[in-house]
């Protein structure tokens, strides 16, 4: 079955695949001593910068908490956008793990702004407050928008003039930069940490977390395993980051779901019924759906509803996403509309 | 390079590869609603017993940590081998995460006893104690050695009956039922939550814990994903456990592992100057080994030191450990000699 | 000095004082087994219901994150009003402390309803979301405002009907009770947990959490000692709680502050300048205070600013509060008026 | 009831007491910004050293707690006696609460050695290993014996000199200066963060945590709420340290507590069934007893068995012990010897 549900339903990019099935060859150290590992954590300070230090964990949550987890103390506070995922999609594990508290930020496309994280920014020295000293951004959001560098760079400037970190949700990180037009460290440059993803872009599994500040390097590791998150046989992780980083395969993963989502969001125009809801700008189409034709057309091609009280949708692309899905698609709902009209 | 450093720096089993490319088909659904996952879950219901629910998480870890956090309330304490991962090999994860005590037991090759786990059982209903709720046991132990199912049912006898849970550390399960000659709920009928290992039997990476008590069972889901352990693509980690149970494949693992260390002892046996330390029953060796041999041996056969002290070192099998290996292993050491005598 | 900032700020009550006085006798053993404490739990069952088992605490944010803690698992969640001191005073402890997640529910005039209840009542069985299982009341209202029985029994309905716990942060509860004119269980029959405030009601220090189910009062003494709660010489908080039930202490207290409220309520109507924001139901008056005569009244009375935006103010009263006091308050506002008209 | 179980059996000392009544005049400001605080502020480091910045709690697990969670990350951990509070009589609170591993050193006569902390001190850099940072000992030990300058020098140089912190439970700290015969910086010099005990010295209930690095001086105060351990009305416990303070009356509470206790040690010495088990230099007489006298002399002064297996029993003294108690306890034993001789 194919369809939009989600990037983490595609299947392991080929060549990802590929570089699994080679790294499976010998005796290789575990916890990251191996050469693929070394291979990969070149690529990856060739493309961001030597600045930064990666530590290869197993999933996007993880990813999170860690980046939170190692750069702050317990009385901290983050400022993130209200349908981030490390709000709202996380059961709790900043809260738990980290033991910090999370400042839910109204967002506006799922973007916060200056704006918003001033108006968190309070109480600074008052014992009885969670004190304010990261936020945390989604790029891109979870609603398939980007932020454009002015806007990043006006967020990372307020952060730097306050003394705040700032942490990149980097789940689809290229794909932002194939929207920006730009290269990895155009973004990377704003951040302190960023959580790097593979999973949705073509992985079987496997993030990385990226650190700049030196001493929070150093110590990163111990973090790592502390929280559940070393893998033994890290080589199968990091040949995928070896090999996604060889030869643009990120960036023609990125280009391909981009390109996929410009494809379905030009059909879904076209289809009468169909409203889309945000600018589409990475790897997601959000639209309002007709409930009546809602169980039918998930039946071929599945796909979310994304709030139930509009039935607004969330149609993603992945690195497998096809022209003949993107038409099925369509086509299927031309015939709906056929069959039962509006 | 090859060599007996460990079962994690082992390859991944062809069969286990096989599922993985396999299972690169189609869109599956995320977060364990996959095909695969419900396969795996039938089999290892339909191998330890249905009264168990698995749930596969990335690492053993996250496995021995889920399972404290899942099953107690923080001021409880684990009674578990001095010995053991638990407590000295996961850089304080139960503790930081699960938030619990571990008192380590002394341990006689490995393993604890009845005794130990009564003198650990103090000072109950004191509220300036934390109270002992779960022994934890590791089977296989940590030296390779095998607890009897009389030792088990010991045990299990004295916490059952004291309201105490047993918790197994299965990271290498199928050694022991390979060195008991009996069947998974053989062992598995004496515990209360169970650690089942994958990872270092042949798997890229996986693990599963199985529940017993329904309740728990119930809410494991939750305590997993904040726990950082819901893997995205669930079906490349179940996709493997699927396997690993067809055709016997997890006793055909088991069974030439730990029939690569009984050769591997009788070789070391022969080898003048290394000493066997304690009786072979899974998948290591644990020798003496002369210092001034030490570097030569590990440039052609990779192993580690266990004790920096006395120059104990371990020798791991695995499913990929050949006779060849072994046979090398012996010559290098017997040239060794020759060159340099004792 | 005097004032109207806290009845943190106010002395102990000259009963409670001497109640320690008198408590500072003979050796007692410690840790919550001298005759003081019996005397206080009997007290306190013959007064909300022999159902429930009090346990002595330090301070108030102990008393609230006790009673999450000790009440529910990690991955749930918590619904309270966005202006609660669960949410906003407490420095991430409910966070950090019982690993739980606060949703923040917005309120009118300090209280919640059921209808915002349910809205946070989202995702249920959802492993990626924490699951609500516990609502949070202030009663009164950090805004001075008191849930009338029906608004409680709404609420307490709702959440039973749900499978949700109901807690009270209860740091002013008799100040309800005067209000309602109602006796304790009238409002505590509605609820799970109670945090019984001591501190702001003349206690030197000292609050109780009131646990009503069995299983949970069982093990209560545990999560207090670990929670670092538990008072080595308890005599001294408990025998003020065995004093403040007697001869009807608690309900003079009460019936003081409440009434001086009401009191500098009306005296604060007659303030030209002054605009009273809520309607005083307990021992606090919210008004809008212009800022140019803020530093000098606040030289001579204390009061704090609630909100720099709107230079709203908060003047609380207390135990020990004077008519001599309010006229006091009353005149200078009057004399600035004529000093530097509006 | 008078006898020898714990100090924290004993009184309020008069003094202190007319301190708290004194401290409750007039409104003052809460969270410790009163002036009683401030007193107690400069008194402290008026004997301690200005290097120290006091910060004041409600009990010793918490003063203990907060040592550890405000200087060390969640990888690292404690080393501390086998018998020490923080490893026996905390419920788990540094692991729950702190998220740090403790490590238990064998002790001798309940100090621990270089040598000791030396052999904790492995597996450095090693990600699988908590990172031992910290040493916490306790001056006067759980066993009644002192360190001497020597003792404390030796561990001192080693830890600083490895880069470890140093932390004193300070329970008792002045009866350690008078048996040293010393000041207070003669002691605290060596060390990093001391929990200064007030309830065992005659106080009704607090204690201060004492921080040197100044970086965490600045953000202890958060830590502190956080930790459930801000005061509101703090002027009741800074009074206490601002009079304990005055006029020496901290030398007068320690200086009688050891009198009596080497008092009393000398009257077991010649009670011909008891037999004195360490060396007597604090508050605190070590003796075994034999157990058909035990019930008996319970009844009239109680004492706790500190060790059910030897009949080892513990026999505190106080502030507020008197020559009349020991020669009571003494006569009392003298009768039942002759009642039931050995």
């Amino acid at each position: 079955m194919r369809g939009f549900g989600s990037d983490n339903h595609a299947t392991v990019h080929p060549e990802l695949l590929a570089a699994i099935n080679e790294a499976n060859i010998n005796h290789a150290p575990s916890y990251g001593t191996d050469d693929w590992t070394e291979s990969a954590n070149k690529k990856i300070k060739s493309i961001f910068g030597t600045e930064w230090q990666p530590f290869f964990v197993f999933n996007g949550t993880a990813a999170n908490v860690l980046s939170l987890g190692s750069h702050l103390e317990s009385f901290h506070s983050i400022a993130c956008a209200d349908v981030s995922h490390l709000n709202v999609d996380e059961c709790g594990a900043p809260e738990k793990i980290a033991g910090v508290k999370l400042i839910s930020l109204k967002s506006h496309l799922g973007k916060i702004s200056v704006d918003t994280i001033e108006e968190a920014r309070i109480r600074l020295g008052d014992q009885h407050f969670s004190q304010l000293k990261m936020v945390s951004i989604t790029q891109p959001t979870e609603l398939g928008t980007v932020y454009s560098l002015e806007e990043l760079r006006a967020i990372a400037s307020y952060c730097q003039k306050q003394g705040l970190l700032l942490h990149l949700d980097g789940t689809r990180f290229f794909n932002a930069c194939i929207n920006l037009d730009c290269e990895a460290p155009d973004i990377a440059r704003f951040f302190d940490v960023i959580s790097l993803g593979g999973t949705k872009n073509g992985f079987m599994m496997g993030e990385a977390v990226l650190v700049k500040n030196p001493e929070r390097a150093k110590v990163f590791k111990f973090f790592r395993k502390q929280y559940l998150q070393l893998p033994s046989k890290t080589r199968f992780i990091s040949c995928q980051f070896a090999r996604y980083f060889t030869n643009e395969l990120y960036l023609k993963i990125a280009s391909h779901s981009c390109s996929m989502a410009k494809l379905l969001e030009q059909r879904v125009h076209e289809i009468p019924f169909m409203e889309i809801l945000y600018p589409v700008e990475s790897n997601a189409v959000f639209a309002r759906f007709p409930k009546k034709f809602l169980k039918k057309m998930r039946e071929k091609y599945f796909f979310y509803v994304w709030d139930e009280n509009d039935f607004s949708v969330r149609l993603m692309t992945s690195w497998d996403t096809t022209e003949h899905d993107i038409k099925g698609f369509y086509n299927q709902a031309v015939e709906l509309t056929r069959e039962a009209p509006l």
